[in-house]
């Protein structure tokens, strides 16, 4: 095989690229940008050598911990455990967390029987056994997928002394509810909050 | 920059690649895949060492000339015009050429000033001067792009005495009407071929 059909099958190896998507990436890389490419190359092969995963949260990191794990200030009794690397970013931004977070790194497909081994099941375990947690927010995406792995850690903590909550389900804050969608809007109906008990009775 | 980050804007670099999908590639690549990952590093870094131009048809190829060129079967006189390495490809299993080729790596886009920039112009008159060719097949794309591609040729070799085709438009083999587009089907009865000439006349 020459180093042309490598490149392609070595491309293939992202997510999502087929052939067509290929050869446009090895045009893009080999005629009109070749600084980036060795740029690519470079980055790649120092994100190997120095990523791993913070021994305590499982999220991508150069040291032993991550910034947020080893911050002193953060509160060490709420964990929040996300799916991914960029569910933390969001969270963060968003500035309404000051515990811990665990990343699982991956999600439960219920389409593929529960398949548990693409999410850091074993690493959680071992992240919370001894530690001062005592409530846990499951912070899964609201899709089949989400619900899958929200479920298992509901499951898996059933009979542990965790206060344990997920994220609210509903309609997104500057919604006109017009533009949100059924499945979002039956929700909120189902899960709406009570702001005043009938005086009736 | 973190080597997180710096890989995210590596991958970016990428053809149609934003932030999203740059991270789903730094999730495989680094969690998922890493065996992977290094065969990427290893792959492009190879590429980039040993892929260059062909000097006649300005393919990629890891030696002066490209195995087409090289080819002492192919005859010299005929010279197809393409755009892309994967053209040629797709030309070659379709076994109905046996000249030269020429890639331009690139097309002209109309909606930005026809810069020609962008194909190998310099590339081709080079070839073309004190060759053999005769014939200049132009099998650029039925597109907006390709149909700039192939006027900006047509007028370049006006002057000269070489013939020029481009090749046919019409109904795909296998191709029910009904499944056509209108734009080919137009094209198709405004090109279609003479079968027998009136005899009234």
């Amino acid at each position: 095989m020459n180093a042309y059909s490598q490149l392609i099958t070595a491309l293939r190896l992202l997510p999502n690229v087929g052939v067509k998507t290929a050869q446009r990436m090895a045009h893009t890389l080999l005629h009109q940008n070749r600084a980036g490419a060795a740029q690519l190359v470079q980055a790649l092969d120092n994100a190997l050598k120095n990523i791993h995963n913070c021994q305590m949260c499982h999220d991508f990191c150069e040291s032993e911990l991550c910034a947020i794990c080893a911050n002193p200030q953060r509160d060490p009794s709420r964990l929040m455990i996300v799916q991914m690397p960029a569910d933390v970013a969001a969270m963060e931004a968003a500035r309404c967390h000051d515990g811990l977070y665990f990343v699982l790194m991956g999600q439960v497909n219920p389409a593929q029987e529960m398949d548990l081994s693409s999410i850091a099941l074993q690493q959680l375990v071992a992240r919370l056994s001894g530690s001062p947690v005592n409530e846990i927010i499951i912070a899964t995406a609201h899709t089949a997928e989400g619900d899958a792995t929200a479920y298992i850690l509901a499951e898996l903590f059933k009979e542990q002394p965790y206060k344990i909550s997920r994220l609210a389900r509903g309609i997104p804050l500057g919604s006109e509810l017009e533009y949100v969608d059924a499945g979002t809007l039956a929700q909120a109906v189902y899960e709406r909050n009570l702001l005043k008990e009938t005086t009736g009775e």
